[in-house]
């Protein structure tokens, strides 16, 4: 079969061997992938994840010296399935899954994985107890945006909202725009997002954001504190004595850039309190100043990947409508066009999510 | 009055001006002021303090280039009032306070201040409302101990303990020592506490901690692990499948040390899921590994101060004997002995905490 390979620095289509079932895994043909950030992050710093690795001993290293196919956010056609395996969907029954694998009772990735083919190939395997069916009517498409939006929904989950909180999303590309979809489902207003693009203003606006800030123009945190301001006499009841810190709604800031030194933007304009969810990746090196989060006690909060409920939330919200997965989807390419695609996701005025259909 | 004064990155003895209680002050004798890290830090770094101060626009900033006098954690004796006080201690009453004072309408600190001298002085001034007495029979340089104490219980406080964290305290100074008696307190164990020096280890025991560990020796990470692990049985329902992470109760990770690198430390060594409560007060730059942090859904939670309900707390504690404060005083100096008193702090084996007696 086809697939784009990861070899050396640089993708390549290339042929493979055909993947074959195995014991409670299924054969599915790759109807359409999403391109994350995070495979242009590997694709640039691979090698720096082999430093982070060996503290994190329960995930296979990726060894990037050794070809491997990405694409984790995939929608898929069941084509076939391996001994042992109960059958449950029909012959081509559209699903989704979560990206991992469970191989001779072992747990594994699919992806960023040297062993597992990911959906930048015509065909993968699957475990078939993590597959979930596309709901009649939504397209394998839209379907595939189900893992990032996953993975907003396990970053406002895990920020365990209790209700009085003014979030403020800084960065609107797939994962921040999902974060903004789910804290409109939970319905947390007023939503403040900040982006440089004029565009991801835009969609952040059609998720749900109620105010969008332009980082160029004025400081997303002043925005942010005007509409997380008490009223006159509450602020007053709250800090009767000059000299005290102006009393703020709870500040929860979603951190859905993953550059060095965002963090430490954030730390340097949060107000006090802020609980800081950190949702990008970001693979280098980071300076901060400690001392600023604790003048301000803020709490910073990693957060990674996501429950298999919360992916199935996220299949659900994309299957009720919830998420306007049409305006996400800007491009679609065949497995010849990922390279070019990993160049044209870096103009956020003209793409968000760019989808590789291997069949093309 | 006689007073240590900070003047252009050093201590002088220096005759200053007697201070006049205002409205709702207090004019108290300084018994005994402990000698804080943040006191040793500020003399090192008090100008770095100065990029940061412009994000925490609610504390009035120190201006190292001018005359302050340090010292926060005192204990004192009434001697007279200030007007519209309500005279609330008899003269000659031994009392405590939170290091802030109300002047004009306005909450100003103490110690840290070029307005309000500290404890490093004969006599200083301080808020009516905010003194407590000290009870019966505990003696002034044990009441001294009442701000440290109240850090570490802050710092516990605001890890809001659900009960079956394993905490793992780094580093055994005075906070560190602290956050161990708040937790013996609290009856969260085991408690693991690790520190280079024999001597903060024998106290770490002494006031609490179940296993003391030498991170020169063996890693404090895989000794916490012993203690947080489950049985066989409960790992193995917890974590079927190969690939999975090796369960383990949650871990709550003190940071009590506040020098650059340790918290990149502990992202290396930490379990997943793991709150990490930052006690230790870094004044410079730091570097971490963010992916780390997000592989491993890390927290981290800043803390600094305390309450003066955490401050009342800690004066409780001291005075029923929770904490064994003799221990913990390892010295006494006159003003004229801090210069070297800041240098003796630099070996811990011989010293915890220093007070300084501005009457000697």
């Amino acid at each position: 079969m086809r697939a784009a390979v990861f070899r050396q620095g640089d993708l390549f289509v290339d042929e493979l061997a055909e993947p074959v079932p195995g014991n409670g895994l299924v054969l599915v043909r790759t109807l359409a992938c999403g391109i994350c950030g995070s495979d242009l992050h590997a694709r640039d710093h691979a090698r720096k994840m082999e430093g982070v690795s060996k503290f994190v001993p329960w995930r296979k290293p990726l060894d990037p010296t050794r070809d491997f196919v990405m694409g984790h956010e995939f929608a898929c056609e069941v084509l076939d399935y391996g001994p042992g395996a109960s059958k449950r969907f029909r012959i081509g029954t559209h699903v989704v899954s979560v990206p991992w694998i469970i191989r001779d009772g072992a747990v594994q990735g699919i992806g960023f994985s040297n062993d597992n083919t990911g959906g930048y190939a015509e065909r993968m395997l699957l475990t078939e107890n993590n597959l979930l069916e596309v709901p009649n009517g939504l397209p394998a498409d839209h379907a595939a945006l189900t893992e990032p939006l996953a993975v907003g929904i396990h970053a406002v989950e895990k920020a365990r909202i209790a209700g009085d909180e003014v979030p403020l999303v800084i960065g609107c590309g797939p994962i921040g725009l999902a974060i903004i979809a789910t804290l409109r489902a939970k319905n947390l207003h007023p939503i403040v997002a900040a982006d440089f693009s004029p565009k991801r203003r835009e969609l952040a606006l059609l998720m749900g954001a109620d105010v969008v800030v332009d980082p160029a123009v004025s400081s997303p945190y002043t925005t942010w504190q005007e509409y997380a301001a008490y009223s006159p006499e509450e602020t007053k009841r709250r800090a009767p004595l000059l000299g005290m810190p102006r009393p703020l709604m709870p500040a929860l800031i979603f951190e859905c850039v993953g550059v060095p030194g965002v963090i430490n933007q954030i730390f340097e304009g949060a107000p006090r309190n802020a609980r800081i969810i950190v949702v990008g990746v970001c693979m280098e090196n980071d300076l901060a100043k400690p001392m600023l989060g604790v003048l301000k006690e803020l709490t910073v909060q990693y957060v990674f990947g996501f429950t298999k409920d919360e992916f199935a939330s996220g299949l659900r919200m994309l299957a009720e409508g919830e998420v306007n997965a049409g305006e996400l989807v800007t491009g679609k390419v065949g497995l010849d066009g990922i390279s070019g695609a990993f160049t044209d996701l870096a103009n956020p005025e003209r793409h968000t999510k760019i989808l590789v259909e291997p069949w093309r």
